[in-house]
């Protein structure tokens, strides 16, 4: 038993907690960079509250409101920039995975020079970014809890994440509250990104006591409460549960990884910018028949978990669950074609090698191409 | 659901990790107050071999060999002293709790003036410390885990923790393998103070979800192991799940603190120098039992991973336990006497207020008198 466990974030959890954000933010900077998307947090009145927050607390701010769905490396220098030039010293994430995700970048790039894409390929290092403060409005990505930003270079269609410890949240506010908005189709994509991270994290080579305890918890809430919060996504009690599983879900992966169906959509959603959770729908299924019989035991705690019997029937009952919120998918439906499998497997092997070794069976390219094909 | 976890510290885990502690102190200082006891380090030869690791790490070093069980509110202040006359930027402890506990005050007082019980007692408060790393060598404390530093005041016997964000250690190596050198009847006592951290927190009237599930398991792990180890000290198998069971005891009373017999039991020791795991055997059959019927679940959940079969077992099963421990001792056999009840009852509202309130049952003064007389 050997294992490194090491989440600096404040994690301030509950409904109602978003009314903190002035607070926290002015523990750790004078003026914001509020990072976030174009439309959904506008519309829902959250980004005028937070901002009235941030008033109250005495934070000074700029908005940033550029970011959309599979955010680019490009975002993360131009959001730098302008926190340069008016001179902001903390960085606030309002929105789900893309918007957090492009924060941590922002934030890292104001303390470090040249082109982030070095950084994410480990080419350069850096220790050192802007405070970050970050508010999900999604229960998926689990950003808020460790220390991903994942980004796609425009130039070659490489969707990989930044990891290093700089950018984890100083504190992570994640209201319940705040999910209750989310469209329907938004909540099974998220929601079933958010199983996948609990599931690849449990089943990882480099898995570890605390992070399968999580994991194992972060699975049966989303068992008991996913389909609930999809047929009503007024539930309070049961957003409570998704939330939590969902940040469960980011410190697990934070702390041992993803593997199979994560390494292998990557490529797919950098290619064709398809939803995130749509293109593990795809995936995950075929990956969990190849990969059930190396790590049996596990395969059949989720099986289980999901309600199914044993390793043999775990792409089973994720395929009952993603039928259920209508999520039963093709990459054939989203635009990939077969002529796409070479690039993806290719790409595959590029940005998420370190995901392919970690999944139980740890497939060559020429299975990778097999899989991509069963999924089209 | 409403929770805040925060637990910035890294968690280094594995047998053989003593080896990363001058790579990881150079990370945090140049030059380290090395705070130990006065004798075990120096017997099992691992004082001599950590000074020799932060040689090899260019890392200098003062060596404060004083502490001693129960550590005093004042050798805070004398390290801290030392610590500045020969100019240390680190402070590492390499020691039971008691050292651990004066590791982290003393780096404090580097940072605070004046007397520390103001601190304690939350009359003034203080947000830096000198970067902290620590080294446990007993399976117990779990202070490598969280942000109490346990200190008794000697002109009045209060025994209290300072509890502030800045005493996290920045790093805790924690390597099971400097476990196996303890003797029995520590080993006995320091497991058992863990497993009343787990049991503590898991009861808590604050426990929240992560702590829940963090002590759950580290109850089952002691409950498989606690009695392996005792009787064959040299399983490092065994060692690691006790081990790794303790620093989540620390985690947890960390979130959500302690409950009844820890209440009780710091009047004990702050009065007569007791070991505080003996203390905390006298005390905790006797509290479950007053306590058991006002959560009925979860000392049920307790009984069980004891090998009992609900609530109304639970302090049967803890008596089993501690009779196999040889740790089934009454107050009375260490020297407390009917006479202290009265100053012990009256100190524990003074110095354990929130620990009794934490209680599934709010003991009075007089119920607290009551089970001080029943267990001497």
């Amino acid at each position: 038993m050997k294992f490194n466990y090491y989440l600096p974030v404040n994690l301030i959890f509950g409904v109602g907690k978003i009314e903190l954000l002035g607070e926290e933010t002015a523990k750790y900077g004078k003026k914001a960079l509020v990072v976030t998307g174009k439309n959904s947090t506008k519309k829902t009145g959250l980004l005028d509250k937070s901002l009235k927050l941030l008033d109250k607390a005495n934070v000074e701010y700029v908005v940033f409101d550029k970011i959309a769905q599979n955010p680019l490396t490009t975002i993360a220098k131009e959001g730098a920039s302008l926190a340069v030039e008016t001179g902001c010293d903390v960085v606030v994430g309002i929105g789900g995975g893309s918007i957090m995700d492009a924060a941590k970048g922002i934030a890292f790039m104001v303390k470090n020079q040249g082109d982030i894409s070095d950084y994410i390929f480990s080419r350069k290092s850096g220790t050192t970014a802007l405070p970050i403060v970050l508010v999900p409005t999604t229960a998926g990505t689990g950003s808020e809890g460790n220390n991903f930003a994942v980004l796609t270079n425009p130039q070659n269609g490489d969707k990989k994440s930044l990891r290093t410890n700089a950018i984890y949240a100083k504190a992570s506010i994640i209201d319940p509250q705040l999910m209750i908005t989310m469209p329907k189709s938004i909540i099974a994509s998220v929601g079933f990104d958010a199983l996948t991270h609990n599931m690849e994290a449990y089943v990882s080579n480099t898995s570890q006591p605390i992070t399968d305890m999580q994991s194992l918890y972060g699975m049966k809430l989303l068992a008991e409460n996913l389909r609930k919060v999809y047929s009503n996504p007024a539930d309070l009690k049961a957003w409570e549960k998704v939330t939590f599983a969902a940040t469960l879900g980011g410190m697990v992966i934070g702390m041992v990884g993803v593997t199979g169906a994560h390494a292998l959509e990557h490529p797919v959603s950098g290619l064709k910018d398809i939803v995130h959770g749509k293109g593990l729908a795809a995936l995950t299924p075929e990956i969990i028949e190849r990969s059930a019989m190396f790590s049996p035991e596990k395969y059949s705690d989720i099986s289980r978990i999901l309600g199914g019997t044993d390793e043999k029937d775990c792409s089973k009952v994720i395929i009952e669950l993603l039928k259920d919120l209508k999520l039963n998918v093709t990459l054939g439906e989203m635009g990939i074609t077969h002529e796409d499998v070479d690039w993806m497997a290719e790409n595959c092997m590029k940005v998420s090698l370190v995901s392919v070794k970690n999944n139980p069976k740890e497939f060559t390219i020429e299975e990778i191409k097999e899989i991509y094909h069963a999924c089209i």
